[in-house]
């Protein structure tokens, strides 16, 4: 038992995580992961993503035995039939899960035991460019809000500090935040 | 019969989504969203998101009896339980999604009919930012590619053609292409 309660902060294996880092550290080639998705649109606003395979630390992984699915659509006001978030919605989460994964990951390397940790989220939008009917609004997101809740056995500036540190290493953060280029191909 | 055939194009309400355009045209403050995500820690880099309610068309939307649930994990290889995707695959499917249903919103509203569509996504990922081992790279993709695979009555031309229009106005390859701010704020 003391094995594991020197070695398991927050669910996190430590010794992994200090073995991953190290690693890296001495080959960043191990550091490159190329992410994949697939998906194919159902009906209307409906669109089923699929994802399984990744490469990184030198290898494709194996380790899903199944993809996981992800259902998109629009609810009945956007002219969709609910049978999942929309595009939109599904930035939040992306952002929520990678802020949440980065200050377990950080706070357990830091040795703060995280009790509960929770995000609300809120994002602006001007539908006028998307429906064609503006080429002064843009189509995203004008600004996104983020709101963290945290329990912790930390004092508040430890957390703060925590907190930003994970904002400036945060991937999906990132992706919002600055500009990331894109290609999109139509196939033959 | 021909009634249906004449307002739904590709399981999108035609007369619906005109209706729409023509009300936000008449009064631009229908257009405004907001949308909203709450995430919970579960444990390690297991987190878990519910999207429910939004504000918009002018009122806050009650269509969703329950809240949809994305989990978000990470692979075994990144020190997770592999309960979902992570937050970058995440990102993928957003991106997938929307331009799945802005492709399908204009070609019914351009009087195509869409047999099948689908889309494959890669990122690429340099991990080292998030581990803390390089200030150089930055933590997000350094780049996303989109294949689009369409099926369709339409000649290759008004396809590429709509293929563009899509790209100009969808709100996630905005948020991922450009720049949006996002405040982040440790609650008391």
């Amino acid at each position: 038992m003391s094995v594991l309660t020197r070695t398991e902060i927050n669910g996190v294996n430590v010794d992994g995580l200090v073995g991953t880092i190290n690693a890296i550290e001495r080959d960043s080639s191990l550091a490159r992961f190329q992410f994949r998705a697939h998906n194919e649109w159902v009906s209307g606003a409906h669109s089923r993503t699929t994802i399984q395979g990744f490469y990184g630390a030198g290898q494709e992984d194996t380790s899903r035995r199944q993809p996981f699915t992800l259902e998109g659509d629009e609810p009945a006001v956007l002219l969709g039939s609910n049978t999942g978030p929309n595009a939109v919605e599904a930035v939040l989460h992306a952002l929520a899960s990678c802020l949440a994964a980065g200050f377990v990951y950080n706070a357990a390397a830091q040795g703060i035991n995280v009790e509960s940790l929770s995000f609300d989220l809120e994002g602006e939008l001007d539908l006028r460019a998307f429906v064609g009917l503006s080429k002064d609004v843009r189509p995203g997101y004008e600004g996104i809000r983020v709101t963290y809740r945290v329990k912790s056995d930390a004092p508040r500036e430890r957390v703060e500090a925590l907190c930003q540190y994970v904002q400036d290493t945060s991937p999906v953060l990132d992706i919002i935040r600055n500009p990331v280029p894109v290609t999109v191909r139509l196939a033959r």
